[in-house]
């Protein structure tokens, strides 16, 4: 008799699709973690006989695929979700968002609204977010006690917040949370640069030998409407991934953040600096920034991840939705039915984020050593039949309602719909207490 | 004392969005409902003095709206959801769905894939679909016996199916259709030309005259694609659209689906003629035909009406996901995030619907003297906090799956979830068994 390696969990599954290898789907397969770890993928009898599991779950009806990785987003603005919609970017911003962030946000704003968001993103199969926001040492602390996986990315930009007094104070800021988490597996820390337009020359240039020493990754929100470029360009003569480019911040470590705008100069900008490109299609059609030319991208070699941005702009924080709009209007604007087909879209939200992140060793695909961020999509109702190819299914005809489970870091963290480490009820009554200040302080104005 | 009226059933919600008056939200309404129709919209106090009701239901943390309206589709190809994916539309259908049609459509094919698109249909809100296919005789029969309404586009074209000979016997057949279903509530009866690329002069004249003489609406798939337009103009010198002017078949009883391509003088042929249009944007995305410029023709006056088309080239029945689609896209289509507003949206999935398929003054509103048509969304969940306004929580922050109960005629097809008048599990399992048979055939290929 061999003997039988002992794990903590075994996830018995009716298909697996691990990302890596690439394009594959494997057929009643198990997964077996041990110390946060998947130490093996199996057929599933290979499994009962080679192995002791602490913990049994058997999923019949479902695919187990790796957790999805929102690469971009504001948490702590879901408090502001539906407040202004049917606007364009810089009048959305102007009159409504920025003056409602100047009345509200602080610890516990940030403290409530990212726990929402969080609640809302593990129902809907993200296990690691990214965040750019005030009181960023706040969004790591909820981050943290309620188990998801996130990049803080601390904002810095030339003028006073809630938050601090300047550029210098948010880097003195940041430099500290940097340094509180530096080895820690489930928080990592990026500078946050807000936009070229939002912070000048001095703080970005030392964001570049800063973010080189210490090693860290840099976000940005870049070309995100035509009218940035043409703005930057009529008072600069430069276009602003030029003058990122010019400054050094152009490098691997580099998350651009929307570029829907790319001349052929600004492509081989990204592709000779291996700067990576989040996407945020549903923000992008939403606040009718343009359109990003992904599957150019794609072409070209970048990195490209994706994003819901926050829910003021979205309205919702489902980056399985949010896969599907990006497969559907990739297609579009390339005129072309074969662009970004449904593996590309799964590799986008999982893959190709994580390595955006930096993290593509630990999380991003389902492979022995990777931390074991898994996610379960049940396929029993009619929405799923017929069924001829997994794959297709969780792009084009699965709602994020039909994830059924999260493991983060082998820890379940949704059970059969029900959040584990959230009291989903009284998350819902802060939120509307907020929602009901928020509303009153309107109509008095 | 005053007499109290009493009706069939009181429905008494959170919010009611009736669509007409446009742009309001009653809150803690109800709505009276007897013989089929609705008799009152009141306050909630106000109900409960002047009727007693046979049926009481009380949904304290929903939205009441009228059912959506699936203005265009071919139910019975859901059978081939996720057959084939990620292809252009001319390769997708020669080598992939006509072929799957030509070997598996029959009577049992319509039967069983209608009843499944019926079964999404309801759960995701449609309580009205029109339908182009095969065997339409079967679809109306499906349809009728578990209580939904819809619009069967018999389909004419120049060549034979399983269905018939040719023009002849298909507009032969569709007028024992119009004549069997001209007094009945839940079935109208419309002429179903293809596109103009399969239907010759000679049946378009036919149907010209007899839609006119019986006064039926006529649905037709209408520039698709840039190479449908361009290789009409290329083959006769004019663009499609023209030709079906020229031959008299632009009326307001005609639905052109699609219409991704629209010049200045495609426009005012739309307007002079009040024709509608059926606009499919996730599948005109997902086999890049094109964007439909829904806010100019919505500036010029022309109805237009959503449509999922079938499943096998979106991969989904969900209109409430495609409302959500066409409010995203028409912004970035127009450049302005100001286009297509949340109530714009539903308008278009709602009463637009309703006006395309000549059904405005029995549906598509929740208005006195309407048939009870009526849909419930649940707000209870966290992904609907917080709450500002539920028009546009309705489009941009609303899954289907919140849809909890649904009226037809004032019967109740949903409730909570579940079907009243489909078995889901025998459902399912036929769906199966459909797709081994289909699979099988095609891997011997």
């Amino acid at each position: 008799m061999t003997s039988m390696m002992t794990v903590d969990t075994a996830i018995y599954a009716r298909w697996i699709v691990p990302i890596r290898p690439a394009n594959i789907c494997l057929e009643n397969h198990c997964i077996l973690i041990r110390e946060r770890k998947i130490v093996a993928i199996v057929p599933q009898d290979e499994a009962s006989q080679q192995y002791r599991a602490n913990q049994v779950i058997e999923l019949n009806t479902h695919v187990l695929m790796p957790g999805l990785i929102n690469a971009h987003g504001h948490s702590a603005m879901t408090l502001f979700r539906g407040l202004a919609d049917d606007l364009p970017l810089m009048e959305w911003l102007s009159d409504h968002i920025w003056p409602a962030e100047g009345q509200w946000v602080s610890e516990e704003f940030v403290q409530d609204g990212t726990l929402l968001a969080i609640a809302e993103m593990i129902r809907s199969g993200t296990t690691c977010f990214s965040d750019m926001y005030f009181f960023p040492e706040i969004t790591a602390k909820v981050a943290l006690e309620h188990g998801i996986r996130t990049q803080i990315c601390f904002p810095v930009m030339d003028f006073p917040t809630a938050w601090g007094s300047g550029p210098d104070e948010y880097i003195h800021k940041g430099l500290q949370l940097i340094d509180q988490y530096r080895h820690n597996d489930f928080v990592s820390v990026a500078f946050g640069p807000h936009a070229p337009y939002t912070v000048s020359d001095e703080p970005l240039q030392k964001i570049v030998t800063l973010a080189e020493q210490l090693d860290v990754p840099v976000q940005i929100h870049l070309h995100e409407t035509a009218f940035e470029v043409f703005d930057a360009e009529d008072k600069s003569g430069i276009r602003p991934i030029q003058r990122l480019a010019d400054l050094g911040l152009l490098s691997p470590r580099l998350q651009c953040v929307h570029m829907t705008q790319i001349s052929d100069e600004d492509l081989a900008l990204l592709t000779s600096s291996r700067a990576s490109v989040i996407h945020c299609p549903e923000s992008n059609l939403k606040l009718a920034s343009g359109f990003c030319p992904v599957d150019r991208l794609l072409d070209a070699g970048v990195n490209v991840a994706l994003g819901t941005d926050g829910a003021a702009s979205n309205n919702d924080l489902d980056l399985l939705g949010e896969l599907r709009t990006a497969a559907l209007l990739g297609k579009a604007v390339a005129n072309n039915a074969a662009a970004i087909n449904a593996f590309t879209a799964l590799e986008m939200a999982t893959i190709n984020g994580a390595k955006a992140l930096g993290l593509d060793e630990k999380i991003g695909s389902l492979e022995i050593g990777k931390f074991a961020d898994i996610i379960a999509i049940d396929f029993s109702e009619i929405e799923s039949a017929p069924l001829y190819d997994p794959i297709s299914h969780l792009v084009y005809a699965t709602s994020s309602r039909q994830v059924t489970h999260s493991w983060i870091g082998g820890d379940l963290r949704m059970n059969n719909r029900q959040l584990t480490m959230i009291d989903s009820q009284g998350l819902r009554e802060k939120a509307d207490q907020w929602a009901s200040n928020i509303s009153n302080h309107n109509m008095k104005k």
